[in-house]
């Protein structure tokens, strides 16, 4: 496949520790229920996985939100819940409740009959992937994305979502052995996901470990981090001559920061309660590496507030970061903008237009570059 | 008031960081569902208001676990919201969804008209206290409890429960000088309510901070941790001559461990994403000062797997502490057996058994006191 050259480049450059001339901002679910023509798509296409399994409604929906704002990149539009689908767990929407799996993963036997998916069960998403790349043309790159192994298994022995996880980690206290397999089926379906995302056209990826974070220490880094790293080490790292940058977002995860600096991993994606100044001291750079970009970290809630207080809450997580790296000659500590979780369904979509402008220009300040 | 002298008074020498023979233990919401006789005075009771508003049913409660099992502590069997309640808010408690305010705080008005309520409103409350003092006959220390002004302030503005707070930190983020008016009166009636426990015979003081680990690095500073030591700073250090420990709990706070040693408590209590030996290393002891105690940190989920799961994961949280401090002769790092949160309604009572068991045994063991 050929695609059209990128013209905006800045996302992936700071993926990569270059040096750029503004922070790139981009935002988790920016192709959501916030805005307007997005609910109208949605209502055309009947249901959440009408619009996630059609590659013409996600092409559609996943290019609303650049049309809006200047945001320096696009994420596939599409379900978290995928791969566990394409394992037979039969994944159904219920109105006002969310995912629901009808055959959740509770039994050893439940256990046993897992294995990574036929891919071609997922085609519709890498069709979708294509679809939306050649519809860019190139203004900016494509992210592709999964669940981490451990945020699916939740899904998978939840049932759909939970308070307090009690399935998932009854069955890791009890049978850890059960987990580990588990872990490991979804590792590797989860890798050849993502491979097959970069091949259809994803020019990074990220792996969202939303629930890594509702883990105990020590627990945390055996069921979760091991296998997000054993995801990591199985995908391609560069693709048509490109460097596939990879992106690790743990919600929950300040506790951990300076172990997941271990991960073989370009980007970590922080939430809220994370300092990026204190984060950037601990990850931004290490001895004998160059130390992994940030990204994130504004409160989602701050959209719902006010525009004064967008702005004011923007410039305060920029300056967090602090002085941004300008040498071009070498790689350094960078921010990539985002919210530290998925965008509201409240936000107003007027603010999300403060924000991108803010975070633009008061960074382009930052650099003298304004 | 007299109360009969203690017996076991290992809990308090641990707050106070003096050396104890064992590790003590107490579980938060140690009486609750999970005991059958609890569901059955409930169901006597007729409510969990009524329940809690029943001098008589409270102290029934309170001493239920106790008669099960070696545990070190009681605390007061109230609920968080009573607070609020006494403001005129208007608690009620529906079946199947949790607690529900009638008149949330939503508007300037709404905040302008909030006072320190007449604590003649919370006598029951005390009564309470006073009751459980001599129905426990000095057996084990009585802990009262408040949550912590944030955490009120998001029940009251949020109206109840919430997945995303977004009530509440909208109004922080838009108003910040509402918020800030509305947390000095609920610290200013967190310290006469706790400050009346104590006067009822509260032997020890707990401020639940449950909710200020949704908060975002910088603001959790300003509108938690700053209204929580407004609290402390008003509370009395002793009563009839005995010192008043003060705990401070606060879910999610592990970014903030630091910050939180230079508060007047105690003992903080940590949820189970925490490492107690790296917590240790941070609060245990600082330049000039004994450090804080540490309360924690057993995840809840632990308690549904199997009794083995129990035993193997409590041994790992003591050890995660690391060796006792055994000196008489001085104040050091102590450790104070908890969950991380409240124990959950499904747990099985005979895993808190083994829980309580292997926690008094095997910190004798690593003491060399066995």
């Amino acid at each position: 496949m050929s695609f059209a050259p990128l013209i905006n480049d800045t996302f992936l450059r700071a993926c990569l520790g270059q040096a750029t001339d503004y922070t790139p901002i981009w935002l988790m679910r920016q192709a959501g229920r916030y805005l307007p023509e997005y609910c109208a798509t949605r209502a055309r296409a009947g249901s959440f996985m009408g619009l996630a399994s059609n590659p013409d409604f996600a092409t559609e929906v996943t290019l609303q939100p650049l049309q809006r704002y200047a945001l320096d990149a696009a994420i596939l539009f599409s379900d978290i819940l995928t791969v566990p689908d394409a394992m037979g767990l039969g994944l159904r929407f219920e109105a006002g409740e969310g995912p629901k799996f009808e055959r959740p993963v509770r039994s050893e036997a439940d256990v046993a009959a897992l294995a990574v998916p036929d891919m071609e069960r997922l085609r519709y998403v890498f069709d979708a992937v294509t679809s939306i790349r050649r519809a860019l043309a190139g203004r900016v790159p494509l992210i592709g994305f999964s669940g981490s192994p451990w945020t699916l298994a939740c899904y998978m022995v939840e049932g759909g979502g939970s308070d307090d996880y009690r399935h998932v980690k009854s069955l890791m206290y009890r049978r850890p052995d059960l987990m580990h397999r588990l872990l490991a089926v979804n590792a590797d379906a989860v890798a050849a996901y993502l491979t097959e995302q970069i091949r259809a056209g994803a020019q990074a990826v990220m792996v969202f470990d939303s629930w890594g974070g509702v883990l105990a220490d020590g627990m945390f880094q055996r069921f979760s981090l091991a296998y997000t790293q054993r995801v990591l080490a199985k995908l391609p790292r560069t693709h048509d001559g490109a460097t596939i940058p990879r992106i690790v977002f743990t919600k929950g995860g300040a506790p951990w920061l300076a172990e997941m600096a271990a991960l073989d991993c370009d980007v970590l994606g922080v939430d809220w309660t994370v300092h990026l100044g204190r984060a950037r001291a601990l990850v931004g750079g290490l001895p004998g590496g160059p130390g992994k970009a940030l990204q994130g970290n504004l409160d989602p809630a701050v959209l719902l507030a006010s525009p004064e207080a967008v702005a004011e809450q923007a410039v305060a997580v920029l300056e967090a970061f602090g002085a941004p790296h300008t040498d071009p000659t070498r790689r350094g500590p960078t921010h990539i903008f985002n919210l530290g979780h998925g965008i509201s369904q409240h936000t107003p979509p007027e603010h999300v237009q403060v924000l991108v402008e803010t975070v633009h220009a008061h960074s382009r300040r930052m650099r003298g570059t304004a």
